[in-house]
C-alpha cells in the first residue's frame, strides 16, 4: 500500500506517524511506500525511514499536486492548513492554501483517473469550525454549517468538494470534524483556544498558566491519541457504512473548564491547580463565547469513532504519551 | 443607482427586468445605468433602453468580472447558472461556471473595493438543490447542505462564499434558495422537473402534457412572479436584520401532483385535465423521489419574503402573465 501524508510535520501529523510507526497495520495493509509532504520538510519516525520520502511542498503552488499524485497513493491524508487565526488575517493565503490547495489535490486525483482507473481514499481533516453560532444545546449531525471564520469557510467548502467527488467516483472521501485536541503538547501558544490546553499541561510541569476566561466555560475536547484514532479508524473504516454524507463531527467530550480544573486536582493534587492564575480577558472571552459547547455525534459513534468519556482520562493520556507517565514539579 | 444583472437572458432574468420597467423604484431608487449580461446576449425591456447597455459575456473567462466590476454597480443580480442536468452532464463546465465564475464575481468586487471603498449588494440565485435527501417531513432553516448533484455542490459553496465576503465586509450578500418555479412559461424541456408545469401549461393552451410520475408525488412550488419578488425584495431589505446566516429558504408551497391538477379542474375544468396523460417513468420517479417535498421556511417569512398560498393562485398568476387572462382550448 501507497501512503501519503498532507501536513505530515504538523502536531496531528507526527502524531499519526507515530502511532502507524509503533503499529504498522494500523492502516489496514502492508506500507510499501510513505510519502510526506509539509510547507517545512517533516522527518519520518525511525520505523518507517526505509519506506519513508520527506518532501517541502506547498500544495497550493501549480503542479505540486499533480506531481505527488503521479505516485498513485491508494491512501491519503489531507491534514494540511493555514490555520483559523492566519486565515482570519491574511484572507488571501487563506485561501490559496486551506481551499485552492485542497481543490488542487482533488482535481489532480480526478485527472490521474483520467487515463486509468484510480479511485484512493481521501481522509481530510475538517473542524467543528465550520459550524457557526448561535448553537442549540447539543449539536446533531443534520446542523447547519455557517461558519464565521474563513478557516470555518474554507473547510466547509473542501467538504462539499469532497463529498461531490467522492458521489462522482473520482475517489473514496471522508472528512474528520475535529473537536479542540487537548491537551495540546508544546508551548503555550497565542491561539485564543490555547488556554484550554496550557492550564493543564504546565501545571502538570510545575509551571504557571494562565485561565483568561470564567469556570463555567464550556468546551468540546478530544486527545491527540483519539484525533489520531479518528483518522486511522477513517483509514480503514468500510464507507458503504458511510454513504454520501461522509463529513462527520467526531465524538468528543464536553466539558467546563471547573471540570477540567476538577480532574487536574483528582490526577495532579491542589499543588498543581493553585498554578493556574486567573486573568479575564475580555476578547478571548467574547471569541470562546461563540464556539460550540457541546455536540450529539450518533453517527461517528455508530461507524465506532471512540473519545475520551471524563477529562481525568485526557489528562492521564498526556501524561502517559508526553511525560513518560510521570508528573513534574 | 448602477444596477449589473448576470444571467439576463434567463427565464428569471427577464422577468427581473419586465418588473424594473413597469415598477422603475422597485429596486429602491432611480437607475442611471443598467448592464444586463449573459453568455447570449441579453434584451433590455424597451422603457429601460435608454440606460441599458447589453453584453454578451461569459464570467468565467479571465477578465470578465473585474471588467463588470470596473463600472462600480450597486446592485448586482448573479443569476447566471450552468443549470442542474448540464452541471453533472459536464463537470468541468459546471465546476467553470458555477463555482470559478461566481468566485471570479465576488473576487472582483472585493479587489475594486481595495482601492477606494466599494461595498456593492450582491444578490445571489441559489436552490434547494444545496439540500439533499433523506429530509425530515418539514425542511428548517437550520437543515444542512449535503447536496446530491454537482450543481448543488456548487450553488453551497458559493453560498459559502458569499456569506464569508459579505462578514468580511467586501460586500452585501444574500443568497436566495430558489424553490421550483411554476407554471414555467415557454416550451416543454426534458428537465427532470419539467412535468409539473407542463401538466399545467399545456392543458391550459389545449396541448396535452405527459405525466411520468405517481399523483401522489409532493413537491415546493413558487410562482414566477413570486420569484422575481424575492430578488426585488431582497434588492432592498435591511440586510441588518439578516445577519451573517444570508442564504435563505425561500418561502413556497408545497403541494401534491393530485393537488395540482384538483387546481387545474377548478380553474380550468375537466376537459383541461382530460388533457394529461400519465405514462409513468421509473428513472424520473427515482430522480424526483430525492427532492424535497415540504419546508418551514421561517426566517425568510419573518423578513417579509412571500409566495402563493395555493395552486390555483399559481395557475392564475399564469394565465395573467403568459396568456393575457385567457385559458386557450
Amino acid at each position: 500500500m501507497k501512503v501519503l501524508v498532507i501536513g505530515a510535520a504538523g502536531m496531528v501529523g507526527r502524531k499519526l506517524l507515530e502511532q502507524v510507526a509503533a503499529s504498522p497495520d494500523v492502516l489496514g495493509g502492508d506500507i510499501d511506500a510513505l510519502t510526506l509532504v509539509d510547507v517545512i520538510e517533516p522527518t519520518a519516525p525511525e520505523a518507517l525511514a526505509s519506506v519513508a520520502s520527506c518532501k517541502a511542498i506547498d500544495l497550493s503552488t501549480d503542479g505540486a499536486a499533480a506531481s505527488l499524485i503521479a505516485g498513485r497513493p491508494d491512501l491519503i491524508f489531507h491534514l494540511a492548513a493555514v490555520v483559523s487565526g492566519e486565515a482570519e488575517a491574511d484572507f488571501e493565503k487563506g485561501y490559496r492554501v486551506n481551499l485552492d490547495g485542497g481543490r488542487a489535490l482533488l482535481e489532480a486525483i480526478r485527472q490521474e483517473g483520467q487515463s486509468a482507473p484510480y479511485r484512493p481514499r481521501l481522509v481530510f481533516a475538517s473542524s467543528v469550525a465550520v459550524l457557526g453560532a448561535p448553537f442549540p444545546e447539543k449539536i446533531g449531525d443534520e446542523f447547519f454549517a455557517t461558519p464565521l471564520t474563513s478557516y470555518g469557510t474554507q473547510k466547509a467548502i473542501m467538504e462539499l468538494l469532497l463529498a461531490d467527488y467522492a458521489r462522482r467516483g473520482f475517489l473514496d472521501g471522508i472528512g474528520i470534524r475535529l473537536p479542540t485536541i487537548c491537551v495540546r503538547p508544546g508551548k503555550p501558544n497565542a491561539a485564543a483556544s490555547g488556554f484550554f490546553s496550557n492550564i493543564i499541561r504546565e501545571p502538570l510541569s510545575g509551571k504557571e498558566a494562565v485561565l483568561p476566561v470564567d469556570d463555567s466555560v464550556r468546551h468540546w475536547f478530544v486527545s491527540p491519541r483519539s484525533a489520531v484514532g479518528f483518522f486511522t479508524h477513517a483509514a480503514t473504516l468500510d464507507l458503504s457504512k458511510v454513504g454520501p454524507r461522509c463529513n462527520l463531527i467526531m465524538p468528543g467530550l464536553s466539558a467546563t473548564v471547573a471540570e477540567q480544573i476538577a480532574a487536574l486536582e483528582t490526577v495532579a493534587g491542589s499543588k498543581a491547580v493553585s498554578l493556574i492564575r486567573r486573568e479575564p480577558d475580555p476578547v478571548i472571552e467574547g471569541i470562546v463565547g461563540s464556539w460550540a459547547r457541546d455536540f450529539d455525534p450518533k453517527r461517528a459513534l455508530e461507524l465506532g469513532f471512540t473519545a475520551e468519556d471524563d477529562f481525568e482520562e485526557i489528562i492521564r493520556i498526556h501524561i502517559d504519551d508526553e511525560l513518560d507517565g510521570k508528573i513534574g514539579a
